[in-house]
């Protein structure tokens, strides 16, 4: 029996989902929580890495119990999971699945949201839930949304990837990027049917980038056709990322 | 030299506003942050008590540094607050105001938040931000919407008075009261000249209760003419609750 879960988490403790030394993982501790609500060794696989401090509003993974076959009922695991998890991490759903179902592989495409939150003063409710940048949002927002149309599409996006990654196909389509602005937190909603390693982060760091003027709207079909990663604007934050939901 | 702070408070960890023993209070922090930013004793002095839990986004204090006129310029207070306060208190904007203003007795009127999360599963975003309760939102939203109305006007709440306050003119004026609802979570806003001991967190209380079908909305008339605590519903928890404007 397989299980796809749907999780909520505040990634700010944590190393990300998979597995590292300096930091508990989210999938070290979802695979101890399953094992106590099936009473048996798990199998936790997740749809994608997390960076450290990254957070999810609907990341996807896989349970397989080891053992016999699970006595809980399915719409129950949420509960049951939720019982045995730290407050920082919320099984949202659970459905069954086929065992040829892999919650990266089946993966049709993903959004991820970047919050910036603008205003000079610090406001306590978006500490480590954004990037804190002092921005004129009222003026950064049209620059940035112009630019944002111009990501999207079928392109080679290897300006857009962390330097050192190994991926060889760096094509992917971006079908849409709205960027919203609600009270000074600037919102950008991103989907794609996949991600290069830090893609999401290194665009909102040339958005705000955009949006401070230092990079123009039209310059992205440049940077882009450039294929260097040198060729896009900074980084953005761990803490101000979101995957919102992966589509299957 | 007399100062107005607009403050946002995440209040899991403080007691309230006021000094209490049971933890450190909002007011014991300010002015810890304020005399070292003014480098002499500091009166700060808030718009309201707040119960231990609840949270702010645009409370008000006065800060009067009781030393030599202020070096400090007003439009750099903010930053200079932040700068020595920790994470969970921000100081969003502060304005001069005259030695007669009280943030209290000027106040003429205050906005609060309610937030209900209604889904079976628990959400980590929410998690001390607002009240888990599971509710069918759908149905609820409109029952409760009806109830709101019936509690807006002016009258005599004392039935929406915790139990042993001491206050002898419990006539308000409740100019607004609206219920939305987003993903699950239910949003109540008020609007009153002012408000009695828990009379939100009563309210709100209520008003879940209405969601229920457990009281009908017709039955709000009686329960403000009963003038008697045990008419009303019950008490909402802390977390749930956010001071949100106060209007002068």
């Amino acid at each position: 029996m397989k299980y796809l879960l749907k999780i909520a988490f505040i990634g700010t403790a944590y190393s990300g989902f998979q597995a590292q030394d300096n930091a508990p993982s989210i999938q070290r501790i979802l695979t101890v929580a399953a094992e106590k609500v099936f009473g048996c060794g798990c199998l936790v696989t997740g749809c994608s890495r997390t960076d450290s401090g990254v957070h999810a509003l609907g990341y996807c993974a896989t349970v397989e119990p080891l053992g016999r076959l699970p006595s809980i009922r399915t719409e129950n695991i949420p509960r049951a999971m939720c019982s045995v998890l730290p407050e920082d991490i919320g099984v949202l759903s659970a459905s069954e699945v086929t065992d040829s179902f892999h919650p990266r592989y089946s993966a049709k495409g993903k959004e991820y949201i970047y919050l910036i939150y603008t205003p000079a003063e610090r406001n306590p409710f978006y500490a480590g839930r954004a990037w804190m940048r002092r921005m004129r949002a009222a003026e950064a927002v049209p620059l940035m949304r112009s630019a944002a149309a111009a990501l999207c599409g079928t392109n080679d996006y290897r300006s857009f990837m962390a330097a050192g990654s190994s991926v060889s196909d760096t094509v992917r389509t971006v079908s849409s990027f709205s960027v919203d602005e609600d009270e000074g937190v600037i919102k950008l909603t991103v989907c794609a049917d996949g991600f290069l390693y830090n893609m999401v982060r290194i665009m909102a760091g040339t958005l705000a980038e955009v949006g401070d003027g230092r990079i123009s709207p039209e310059s992205v079909g440049d940077i882009i056709a450039a294929r260097d990663r040198s060729a896009a604007g900074m980084t953005a934050p761990a803490c101000g990322l979101y995957l919102s939901r992966v589509f299957y």
